[in-house]
C-alpha cells in the first residue's frame, strides 16, 4: 500500500508499504478521500515539529469503507462505509473524568499525534469509527471532519432561531460555520478580506463584508437595531479581527475563539467588563457533532461545490498545499483510492 | 445640609445647600455611612473627567433611613433602614429589552453618571431602594453594595460546592470575592503581591499567595491535582495577572473579569481554545444580588473588621483617599451624620 508521509523540511514522501492486519480493537478501513486542511499545512510547513515524529503520514478528514474488522470488535461489517472521529482519550486525566474527553489533558489527534489517513489501508481504533448515512457519496463524506468542527462551534456558540451572527474570517471552516448557523435559523455576516472569497460567500446567501472599506462596529450596529450580535466566530487567527469582536458583540453576547492563536493578542477586556461578554473556546468535536454533521452533508445543506475546489491524486499532495497556500483553493480532497489505481 | 463633591482638578469641596423634596417617584434618604471605593478614586483622580459632569457628589456604596417619601411612591415608611442600588437604566434599549436592566446599553450608574450619596439628605428614584435585614447595623449595611458585587461575580462564575477558585487581586473586592466563593463552598486561593494584605488573608483562612516567588501554574496545578481551578476571578487589573489567569483555569474552566482593563490586554487565546476555557465580564449587579448580600452581612458571614479600616467624617474624604492610594487602608467609610453634627 501507498501512504503520503510529511519526513520533516518541508518535505513530503510518497511511502511503499506491506499492509499490517488490523490489532485488537482496531478496524482496517480501505481509505476513499481525505480532506486538506490548514492543521496539515502547519506540519508540512514544520510549524508543528515540536510536536509531531517524522515520517508522519497525516490526513484527518477522511472517507472510507471498512476493510477487515480486527479482533474483540462488533458492530462493524465489511463494506461499511465510515468516516473516522480522530481523537484518542486516555479517560483517566481530569478532564475525561469530567466528561470532556474531546479535550483530554493528554489527548492524541489521530493524524498528527499517531498515523493519519492518507494511507491506502488505515488501521483505527474500532471507537474513532462513525457511520456513514446511505446516500453519502465517499467525496462529500470526507468533509464530515470539518464540517462537525462547524457543528460543534455553532453548538458551543448556542446561535439561536433569529440570531444575527457575524462569522470573522471565510476560509472553510468560517463558511461552514455560516452554513451550520444559518441551518439554525441565523442570519450570518461574514468578514473576509479576500474579494474573490467574498464573492463566493455572497453566492451562497451570506452577507460578504470587506474589512478594509466597512466600519464593521458601525455596520452590526445598524444590522442589529443598536444591539450588536448575538454570537461572534473568530475564525480568522489574526490580531485586527480579535481586536473588534468585542466592539461586535451585544451585551451578554458570545465570542467563539475558533482559531488557533500562536501568540498572545491583545483583547478589549474593558468590553468584556462593560457588556459581560462572553468568551468561548471551541475546540475540535464530539460524536454528536460527527453524526450531526453527516446528516448535514447527506440532506444537501453544505455547499459542496464550492468548498471542494479540486481532487487530486496521492502524488498530487505537495502541488495541492501550493495551492492552498497562495489561496487558489478552498478545500483539496486526495482520491487515495485513485492513486492505487494509478500507480 | 452638607455635601463632598469633586469639583475638577483633583479637588474635592464640602458644599452648603438646601436640600430639596423628593419628586415624584422618588425617596429622599438621610445618609448614615457611605464607603470609599476604587471607582471614587478614580473619579477624583481626574481619570473619568470626559464622563462625569462637575460639581459631581459622588459616593456609591451606602446606608441610610427614608427621611421622606415622594408622591406615588408605596411600600416606604419614614425611618426604614435602607440601601440604594445606584443603577438606573432606560428600559427601552436592547439590552433592557433582553432582560439585562443592569447593564443598560444607556446606564446611568448613580454616583458617577448622576448625584450619589456624599449627602445629608439624597433624593433617589424609589425602585433604587432595597430594605436592609432587621439587625444589620447601618455602618456594616455600607458594605452591601461591593458585597452585591462579588455576590454578583461569584454567581456569573457559577461557583459550586467543592470547586477550587482562584482569585487575582487581594483588594476589597477580591477578599469579598473569596468570602462569598468560600460561602459557596468552595476552596480559595487568593494572588496578592502586598505582604500586608496577604497576612489579612491567610488571617481569613484563605490561602494567599505571592505571586513574586511562587509559579502560580505550577502551584494550582498541584492544589487541583492536575485538572487546573474550576473558576479564576481576574479582579487585580493588571497585564500581568490576565497573561497567568488562562494557564491556570481547568479544561472548560471559567475566567471572571471583574477588574477595568483601561487598555487592551495580551490573552493567550491559544489556550482560551486548547482548554475550552469560558471568559465572562462581570459587571454591577442586580437586585437578587444586593438581598443576597444583605443577608450575608446579616449573618456575619463577611469580615466588616478587616474590610473597614477606617470611618471619617465628611470633610476626612481627602484624607482618606491619600491612605486608600498609599494601600494604608482597605475600605474607608464616610460617616455623614456625624459630621452634621460636628459642624
Amino acid at each position: 500500500m501507498r501512504s503520503a508521509a510529511y519526513t520533516g523540511n518541508g518535505t513530503i514522501e510518497i511511502l511503499e508499504s506491506e499492509a499490517a492486519p488490523p490489532p485488537e480493537g482496531h478496524v482496517q478501513v480501505r481509505v476513499a478521500f481525505v480532506g486538506l486542511c490548514g492543521t496539515d499545512l502547519h506540519i508540512v510547513h514544520g510549524a508543528m515539529d515540536a510536536r509531531v515524529t517524522t515520517p508522519l503520514v497525516f490526513g484527518h478528514e477522511m472517507s472510507g469503507t471498512v476493510e477487515n474488522v480486527g479482533e474483540g470488535v462488533d458492530g462493524w461489517a465489511v463494506g461499511d462505509h465510515v468516516t473516522v472521529m480522530p481523537l484518542a482519550w486516555d479517560g483517566t486525566c481530569p478532564a475525561c473524568l469530567a466528561g470532556h474527553h474531546h479535550i483530554c489533558q493528554n489527548l492524541d489527534f489521530i493524524g498528527i499525534d499517531s498515523p493519519g489517513a492518507l494511507q491506502t489501508l488505515w488501521n483505527v481504533p474500532a471507537r474513532t469509527l462513525v457511520a456513514l448515512p446511505a446516500g453519502l457519496a465517499l467525496d462529500v463524506a470526507a468533509l464530515v471532519e470539518p464540517t462537525a468542527v462547524a457543528v460543534h462551534d455553532v453548538r458551543r456558540g448556542e446561535v439561536a432561531p433569529g440570531d444575527r451572527v457575524v462569522v470573522l474570517g471565510g476560509g472553510p471552516i468560517g463558511v461552514l460555520i455560516a452554513t451550520v448557523a444559518r441551518h439554525a435559523g441565523a442570519a450570518v455576516a461574514i468578514v473576509e478580506p479576500d474579494p474573490h472569497r467574498r464573492a463566493q460567500i455572497e453566492q451562497l446567501g451570506h452577507v460578504a463584508i470587506d474589512p478594509a472599506s466597512i466600519d464593521q462596529a458601525a455596520w452590526v450596529a445598524e444590522w442589529t437595531d443598536g444591539a450588536g450580535a448575538d454570537v461572534v466566530f473568530e475564525v480568522s487567527g489574526a490580531a485586527a479581527a480579535v481586536a473588534v469582536a468585542t466592539g461586535l458583540a451585544k451585551v451578554r453576547g458570545t465570542i467563539v475563539v475558533v482559531a488557533i492563536h500562536g501568540v498572545p493578542r491583545e483583547v478589549d477586556l474593558k468590553q468584556v467588563f462593560w457588556r459581560e461578554l462572553r468568551l468561548l473556546g471551541a475546540r475540535v468535536y464530539q460524536r454528536t457533532d460527527f453524526e450531526t454533521a453527516s446528516s448535514l452533508l447527506a440532506d444537501g445543506v453544505v455547499p459542496t461545490e464550492l468548498l471542494v475546489s479540486k481532487v487530486v491524486p496521492l502524488t498530487g499532495v505537495r502541488a495541492a498545499f501550493d495551492d492552498l497556500e497562495k489561496g487558489l483553493a478552498m478545500k483539496i480532497l486526495v482520491d487515495v483510492a485513485a492513486q492505487e489505481v494509478a500507480r
